[in-house]
């Protein structure tokens, strides 16, 4: 693949786009959730496990059941959100590898290791939260990712089976840049990287 | 921010884009491991924390160094790729806030809470490694990630310090896509997602 993408599309998902806590009045269509998962599901994960699930609140009272579990600097701005996805996980991701990892059976890697169970889950589920933001950026959508909540209760709250766990949560619509604050700096390439 | 990407630029990140482990004959420029990270960095962070850290291994020695923490189906496929990022986190990230975030001091959050620690920096580590890939694929490289390796023995070698630790590793190069399998299933929007 010779391909690159353009500066206009780079501006897009990475140079100019920005966390939005304030937003447009404009509804997201549904049409768009299902775009942005259509994406999401192609990117890499291990094993191609695909352990995140994702519940699009996309109502006020489907978010007002959020609003307690919210840290204070979040719990505004989420209720006037056009939408917020709970980002969450499968702990049981690997029942379904005979049919995401048809090549060989591989099950044997996580049933009854627990802790290899969690490592591979948060690690992958979180993989598909950065590809969610990358791909609802690439549909014309902004994003307000948020870590700041109680993700015990938002599980006991959303997931009450116990089966999914929430990673993090992401407002999306159409973000008011007039409400930015300066970007904030980041760390240059010598203090990041290291070439051997 | 109205503007869309197209379809091929979204079968470049995505719908095309698939997990190499077999390279062409082509030198991957550094000027090209410089650019990622330039996006890479840009991508959000939980209070803008950054731990990402990047230690390309670009010669055939240093890979040779990884190869005894490798699982057998990911040893010889890194040895012949052009480069090898080892995808790492800061565990001390937040002393670095008052630079990054500096709208006001939030080390307390982090400063002797172990386990909050290590949540932030290795899902927000994860949310940037996912940015890592879509970066690489967005500058016309193909990527082989992997978490198949003995996390413990990788920082002894390459960290010995002990304070940075590996999150998972990723392959570069151009891909040979005549040695790629048929692409895995993945689950549909119904299986993986719910609307409220």
């Amino acid at each position: 693949m010779s391909n690159i993408l353009s500066d206009t599309d780079l501006g897009i998902l990475f140079r100019d786009a920005r966390t939005h806590s304030e937003w447009l009045d404009k509804d997201v269509s549904p049409i768009l959730l299902e775009a942005i998962y259509d994406l999401v599901k192609m990117g890499p994960t291990s094993f191609n496990c695909n352990p995140l699930r994702i519940l699009y609140l996309t109502t006020r009272e489907s978010r007002e059941r959020l609003r307690p579990m919210l840290s204070r600097g979040n719990a505004d701005k989420t209720m006037v959100a056009p939408v917020t996805a709970i980002l969450a996980w499968d702990t049981q991701f690997y029942e379904l590898l005979p049919k995401l990892f048809p090549h060989s059976d591989v099950r044997a890697n996580f049933e009854g290791k627990a802790e290899h169970c969690e490592t591979t889950g948060f690690r992958n589920s979180s993989l598909q939260g950065a590809y969610f933001i990358i791909a609802a950026r690439a549909v014309g959508l902004d994003c307000g990712p948020m870590s700041g909540f109680d993700n015990e209760k938002v599980d006991a709250e959303f997931f009450p089976d116990g089966r999914l766990k929430s990673n993090f949560l992401c407002n999306l619509g159409y973000g008011d840049a007039s409400k930015l604050r300066p970007r904030s700096p980041r760390l240059d390439f010598d203090e990041a990287c290291q070439i051997l």
